[in-house]
């Protein structure tokens, strides 16, 4: 989209383009593994930012997981609809300080067919021309647990 | 994505492509509204079909509306995730019976900043070469009613 971002997205601008990378991932019911991952955080021409995500498994495999949905600027920092093709909604807010955004799930859904995750955080962090992030996920019974970690690079 | 449709989603295939049109809106609440909309149903290599809709309003207007999501074959029919810019996420089931969709929701989450919407009832007719949809909404304090209808082409 082009023409001025408006004022209320400035706190996200950071997040703004398309990302890639290789990242790394665990959990305890299942092998450590690496993805690559193509993440995309765009302004659509409403006060939100659109956001898009794939990765494949392995690196030069098919399409792994995916997730798309919208960041909304909120007083204090922002929140995040997301939808997962793994049948789960995720509805979260969270706080941003400078280039840090740290979500935290305010309720995660699933389909009848789709495994259950009751709690998810996030947080993006712009590093230089880097994009890191982490994500905890509690899911199928298990705690909070790191789940997937990536530094992302432009273009 | 090239490569044969998995067989778990021939019963989704009548709803692939991309759409455009024009549709009816309307709400207790708000003014009647005709919009301009382009629709796309698409098969990302994963065994589930990814959709994502953008409306204008006016016809020639900036972005209105926009939704994103999967839908993914389940007994009997379809589930349905879907996050919304305007801070809503849906979690649909719904039913097939030849080329419809009827899909009613399970369950509707709003953001702390969203509007209320309790319940949405969504159904897709492929008719010929036309895709027909209409959309039943209960929000912000309104019983289930008509929201929008609208009848797209292909291209």
């Amino acid at each position: 989209m082009t023409g001025t971002l408006p004022p209320t997205l400035e706190p996200l601008a950071f997040l703004l383009g398309t990302w890639h990378g290789e990242g790394r991932g665990r959990y305890p019911t299942i092998e450590d593994f690496t993805y690559r991952e193509e993440a995309r955080f765009a302004w659509p021409g409403k006060p939100v930012v659109a956001y898009e995500q794939r990765t494949w498994v392995p690196l030069d495999g098919p399409p792994s997981h995916a997730e798309v949905g919208y960041l909304r600027p909120a007083p204090g920092g922002a929140e995040l609809v997301l939808a997962h093709p793994s049948g789960i909604v995720e509805v979260s807010g969270g706080t941003i300080t400078g280039t840090c955004l740290e979500l935290v799930s305010l309720t995660v859904l699933s389909t009848p067919t789709a495994k259950s995750v009751t709690e998810v955080r996030r947080t993006y962090e712009r590093r230089g021309d880097r994009l890191w992030y982490r994500l905890d996920m509690a899911a199928v019974g298990e705690p909070l647990l790191l789940h997937c970690e990536a530094e992302l690079h432009p273009g």
